[in-house]
C-alpha cells in the first residue's frame, strides 16, 4: 500500500483484516514508526487499532519488492511523480490498483491513465477501487460495499477477492472510466447540496438536487465513455450519498459556506484543505459544452461561484426552465 | 383535490400557488371550515398559511362538479370506496391524478389500477404524481422536483403544466408502473437503512445499503413492467433519499427501532401509525421469488423481523455471499 493517509491506512487495514500480510509505505519515517510500534496512525485515524499483520516502511523499494499487488493512495497531484519512481521497482507482472479520486490538473487525465502511461501497463495490470469511502467509518469496521473495476474482469475479480472481509464487500465491474469519474463528479453535486443546505432547505430539496444531479453527471460520464449503470452503482450514487450526508466532506462544506452567503474567496480562505470540486467546475462545463451535454446544476454552481446567481435561487431552477421535460 | 391530509393539502397549495382556483374536499366539515375561515389546516400542516384561491368543502359533489382535473390523496385502503362514489359524479372527460403511495392490500393492485378499474378510465384520463414528498417541507415552499406519469404523454404534460410554480418543478414520463412502484418499494429500503442506523452505523454503511437497495428494488420493479430509468429518477431514488434521511419517516423509524433491539411486536405497539413497509415485506418477497428476482436486503429484513437474524448482521451481508459479483 503506497500512501499512509486516512484512506490508504484504512484500505491497508481492510486487506490485513482479510488475512493478508500488508506493507504500507509512509513517506514520513515517524508515521511508519508509529504504525510498527504502536499499531496506530493517530494523525489520520485517531483511536483506531491497526492489525499486527500490517506493517509500515518509509522505504519505497522495500514496500513494493516482490509484491504482486501494489495499491496506490497518494494525493492525486503527486501520482505522476510516484509512478516515475515505481517504474523500475515493481515486478513485471504486478497489478497496480488506484484508490485515488481526482484528475491530474495539468493534463486532465484520470489516475489510472496517469499510472498506465508512466508505468506502461497493459489493461490487465491496472485496476481501480471506489465507492462510498468515509475512511474513519470503515476503519471502525462499519459495513461497507465498494466496487473494483478493471478492463480485465479476471483482474477485477482477483483484486475484489483480496479486499473482502467481514465488514467490507467488493463488487466488480469492467468500467474503469465510470468508476473513476464517479469519484470526481460527485464532488460537483456535493457542492450543490451543500449550497441548498446552507440556504436552509431540508431533506426534500436535497433529495431533488441529488437525483437530478446524478442524472446530469451520468450524462456527462457517458459522453466520456462511462457506462450509465456504473453511475447508479457504488462508485457513483453510493459515493454521492455518503459525500452529501457526511459533515466531513470538504466539497459539501464549501457549498454550505456559499449557501450561507460567503463569497468564493472567503470560502477558499476559510478552508484549510482544498475542495477539489470548486476548482473543477469550469473545466467540466467546458468539456460538457464540447460534448453537447446539458448540465444545469453545474452551470448554476458556476453562476453562484461568480456572483451571477444568489444561492437561494439555485434549487428552484433544477433544470432549464423550458416547460415540462422528461426526467 | 380529494383529501385534506398533509400531502393533499400541500399539493392543493402547490396548484393554487401556480395560479389555479382549487377546491379541496375534506371529509370532516371542521377541517373544511378551518381552511375556508382561517386559511390553515393546523392538524396536518401547523404554521402554514394557505393561499386565498384554495377553498374547501365537505361536499364531494361540490368538490368535483365541473372539474377537468381531479387529484386524489386519500389513504390507500380507502381509494376503492371513494372511487365508487366518484363514478357518477366526475365529468366524462375529467383526468384523474393519483397522489397516493401504496397498494391495495386485498388485491395487490396499484392505486392507478384501482381508480382505472372502478371508474373505467381510458389510459389518457389517468395520471400519477410522485417523488420526494416530505409534505411540510414543500408546504414551506422549499424547492422540490416531482414526476408526473401517464401512459399518455400529452396527459402527463398537461398535469405537469398545472403543477409547476416557483418552488416546485414537475418532470414527466410515461412509466406509470415504475412511478407508482418507486413510492411503495422505497419503504423496504428505508426499513433497512433504519435498521443499520439503529445498530449505530454511519453514513458510509447507509450509503452502501441505499445503493444496493436501489439496485434490488429496481430489478423487482422492472420484472413487474417498470422502466429502470424511472427507478433512478425522482419517484425512485429521489423518494428513497428523502425517506431515508427524514426523521419523520415511519418506515425508517420502524427500522431504527428494530436496529435498537426491539422485536417486531414491540415496534408495531410503539408506533401510532402503521409502517406500510413492514406489512409488505412478505408479499414482495413472494412476488420476487415467482419472478426469479433476487432480493438479498429484503430477505434479510424478513429474517430480522422473524428473529432469524440479528440486526447488526444485516449490513455486512449486502448481497448473497458467493464471491465477487457484478454490481
Amino acid at each position: 500500500m503506497l500512501g499512509s493517509g486516512s484512506w490508504g491506512t484504512t484500505f491497508a487495514k481492510v486487506l490485513a483484516d482479510a488475512g493478508h500480510e500488508v506493507t504500507i509505505w509512509a513517506r514520513r519515517p515517524e508515521v511508519a514508526n508509529e504504525i510498527n510500534e504502536s499499531h496506530r496512525n493517530t494523525g489520520y485515524l485517531p483511536g483506531i487499532d491497526l492489525p499486527r499483520n500490517l506493517r509500515a516502511t518509509p522505504d519505497l523499494v522495500e514496500a513494493v519488492r516482490g509484491q504482486h499487488f501494489v495499491f496506490v493512495s497518494v494525493p492525486a497531484q503527486t501520482a505522476r511523480e510516484l509512478a516515475g519512481q515505481l517504474a523500475t521497482l515493481i515486478d513485471d507482472d504486478a497489478v497496480v490498483v488506484s484508490l485515488m479520486k481526482g484528475v491530474e490538473r495539468s493534463s486532465g487525465l484520470r489516475m489510472s491513465e496517469v499510472l498506465t502511461g508512466v508505468l506502461d501497463l497493459p489493461p490487465e495490470r491496472i485496476a481501480v477501487a471506489s465507492g462510498p469511502n468515509i475512511a474513519l467509518e470503515i476503519a471502525k469496521e462499519q459495513p461497507t460495499a465498494i466496487v473494483v473495476a478493471s478492463d480485465s474482469e479476471a483482474t477485477a475479480v482477483s483484486v475484489a477477492k483480496l479486499a473482502r472481509n467481514g465488514y467490507l464487500k467488493s463488487f466488480v465491474n469492467v468500467d474503469v472510466v465510470g468508476t473513476e469519474f464517479g469519484g470526481v463528479l460527485k464532488n460537483l453535486i456535493a457542492i450543490a447540496v451543500g449550497i441548498v443546505d446552507g440556504v436552509g432547505y431540508g431533506e426534500n430539496t436535497k433529495a431533488s438536487v441529488m437525483t437530478r444531479g446524478l442524472a446530469e453527471i451520468s450524462d456527462f460520464a457517458v459522453a466520456m465513455g462511462a457506462q450509465a449503470s456504473t453511475m447508479i452503482g457504488l462508485a457513483g450514487l453510493g459515493d454521492l450519498i455518503a459525500t452529501c450526508e457526511s459533515p466531513l466532506s470538504r466539497n459539501f462544506t464549501a457549498g454550505r459556506l456559499l449557501g450561507q452567503g460567503y463569497v468564493y474567496d472567503d470560502v477558499v480562505a476559510q478552508m484549510q484543505q482544498t475542495a477539489e470540486g470548486l476548482r473543477s467546475v469550469g473545466a467540466i462545463l467546458e468539456l460538457a459544452e464540447r460534448h453537447g451535454v446539458d448540465m444545469p446544476i453545474a452551470t448554476q454552481i458556476d453562476d453562484v461561484l461568480h456572483g451571477r446567481m444568489s444561492p437561494a435561487d439555485l434549487a428552484p431552477h433544477l433544470a432549464t426552465d423550458d416547460g415540462p421535460s422528461g426526467e
